[in-house]
């Protein structure tokens, strides 16, 4: 009998009706003999809807304590709502909280990290032929307090359930039908992917890709949890994302097109600190009090000078642009800078590909392409299997579907291997 | 130092504003110097609205353990959002579910039972100087299964609560500032009573009045905890149940107006067995149908014939007619009943008063009060300190009114002892 833990985010279940449909097909799944544990994310708007009421009642920033264990009650509606459509269907299922789960996690309210699973109950009602349903994103600490996981947590639940049960697969089920060779509502023609390996997933995420969250395909990762995203709205086949190893694992290193998909995030600022004194620890003095601040600070360009000063730019995500250029103003009068600009008109676009570390060019054609288009690069970052470039945000779909183009991510054959 | 357990009921956090207020309220027990431990109903129309989902997804009844969950996250809901209002305003208070207030209960869903409470967290929480919100009406099994307590579940709660912390007095905040001798609405010189004797107040809200649930007032007997009821809306002087033998109680026993206050139900129904068979085994073949089909009957009369024949009458709840008379029909062919009736247009108005149990002349009283008035009685039923008559329900608010003023219940005297 094979095990699959699956997850159905917010939009799968937005109504009575959806959940209807998120029901049926648990059906269907259970008919087919296997065993079915369902990792659910709030409603719609619900947890939207918590934090507006939390925010009225709070003249400040609410406790989060509190606001974990008010943003928990939306997965737990959901949960016994599924489990209710589940019976209307005659099909035996059960809810459980995070608690019930046996998801323990750190005390770090509102982003609590799990630090284990005891599947115990789950396996008790798994062997009483029930389908259970498990309310996602949240967990408890030793001194029995809620906690919410944060960023990507309902897929995090399912990930480390399906680890902890070492299910057979962890299914994603979101509104869009698996990862795309680019966004397809900028490049039409842009190609589903069948499969894609963790490490690809993980860049495509960060850079921008919305369909999980890095670091949900990072613990799959770890565990060697193969992940398979698809629609909760459609029966279309979805994108496997797995390791080089696993059984039917894709074999990309020796294929000819070593680019896999383009990622972009049209939401990037830029902020520049001018005339900086080019002496040891001022990274440090800029970058220390960002971070405390909480603000992710993406790429970092310095332009090194004969005369000692230099200019350091670093950008970060649009909606972080004013609190780190009040944070960056602050520290530039204490080390004599010469000033602070920001753009907060800015985007990237990222080319990703785990054979792009064995082969040179990619660079090159990337930077060519852009050329060719007219689209000026205002900085560049890379790693091992990725290269970005951040350019002017009205240039994203156009420098998204000339990479497109240029790389022939139409067909899964690709580019050919050498121009 | 003195704890008090206060409860606020729906209308009292139906909104942002309103749990503002109560957080304020709060707040000023507490700057007296009190330990607050404060017990939650869901807000305003929650329950309804969470209900309404579980409808939706359900075709038929949704599965009890699952509603107990899904409504449970409305008590919590209200719970977390006071805590924050109270942190807003510069309180330490912390919100503590069923779970972790350490209320275990049996496993019957939707009508739980509380066995036993563990205030030890919040024994912890009020020491570090914390009001403490507990989430109301909801429990945990042994199985660590969430429960609700069913009707009356919150007041429940907080008189269980008052009892396992020996808390000074158990003050139930709701929409109406107290106890009174009728229902204001009906009787405008109704008086509201500074005191009461948890007998009476059990005998008042069996027989309609609204204010508390009896399960909640007997829990409060059985432990001696003084119950304080007054309005969360208003800073008037409510009512407070208690026993005879407590410190400040009432000593009705010995003051000349021995009816306290007037309750009615203008929901009544009774049904008609006509003509059965006047032998041992009759009102057991009639009665425990609908005891297993969970219908309450209230008044039940039989009038004896000589012909070996009787009719047997009874009254149930409005709301419950139409499934009472269903298996009364059925009943009723197997014994060869004569035909079943059945009238759902009555109503019962009731006296209520420890001291009439050692006085004569209050039945004679009242129904001569209800003839003057040209008030019919249909039936009648007594306890040691109720007498109740079911009249029309058109003629509710009149038997209200004439009672009201034959027993001169707008002072504190009352009626002379003796006509």
């Amino acid at each position: 009998m094979t095990l699959r833990v699956q997850k159905y985010g917010g939009s799968s279940v937005a109504g009575a009706e959806r959940i209807q449909a998120v029901a049926e097909r648990i059906v269907r799944a259970r008919q087919a003999g296997d065993q079915i544990v369902a990792v659910v994310s709030a409603m719609g708007k619900t947890t939207d809807q918590l934090i507006e009421l939390a925010r009225q009642v709070s003249n400040s920033d609410p406790d989060a304590r509190e606001l974990d264990v008010l943003l928990s009650t939306g997965e737990t509606v959901s949960s016994t709502l599924l489990a209710m459509a589940l019976h209307a269907r005659g099909c035996p299922a059960i809810s459980l909280t995070g608690l019930q789960a046996g998801i323990r996690t750190d005390a770090f309210f509102s982003r609590a990290r799990i630090l284990t699973v005891d599947p115990e109950r789950i396996r008790q009602e798994l062997e009483q032929g029930r389908v259970v349903i498990v309310a996602g994103f949240q967990g408890i600490t030793e001194q029995m307090d809620v906690t919410t996981l944060g960023r990507g947590g309902s897929d995090t639940t399912a990930v480390a359930l399906a680890a902890a049960l070492r299910a057979s697969t962890c299914e994603i089920y979101t509104d869009v039908e698996g990862v795309y060779t680019a966004d397809p509502r900028i490049v039409p023609e842009a190609r589903k992917l069948p499969t894609i390996l963790y490490e690809e997933m993980m860049e495509l995420a960060t850079q921008g890709a919305k369909v999980m969250h890095n670091r949900a395909v990072e613990l799959g990762w770890a565990h060697g949890v193969p992940i398979y995203v698809a629609s909760s709205f459609t029966d279309a086949p979805g994108t496997l994302i797995q390791g080089t190893g696993q059984a039917g694992g894709p074999m990309q290193i020796e294929v000819s097109n070593k680019v896999q998909a383009i990622a972009h995030d049209p939401n990037v600022a830029k902020i520049t600190l001018l005339r900086v004194p080019d002496r040891p620890g001022i990274a440090s003095a800029v970058f220390a009090p960002l971070a405390e601040a909480g603000v992710s600070v993406d790429v970092i360009v310095q332009n090194s000078s004969v005369e000692k000063m230099t200019d350091l730019s670093f950008t970060v995500a649009r909606g972080d642009a004013a609190r780190a250029r009040e944070i960056v103003e602050r520290v530039g009068k204490t080390i004599s800078a010469g000033g602070v600009t920001s753009d907060d008109t800015l985007a990237k676009v990222s080319i990703v590909g785990a054979g792009m570390q064995d082969a040179p060019g990619y660079a090159a054609r990337m930077f060519q392409t852009l050329a060719e288009a007219g689209i000026n690069i205002e900085m560049i970052t890379t790693s091992e299997i990725r290269i970005t470039c951040i350019v002017r945000r009205e240039a994203t779909a156009e420098a998204v579907r000339a990479l497109h183009r240029a790389f022939r991510l139409e067909t899964p054959e690709g580019a050919p291997k050498k121009e």
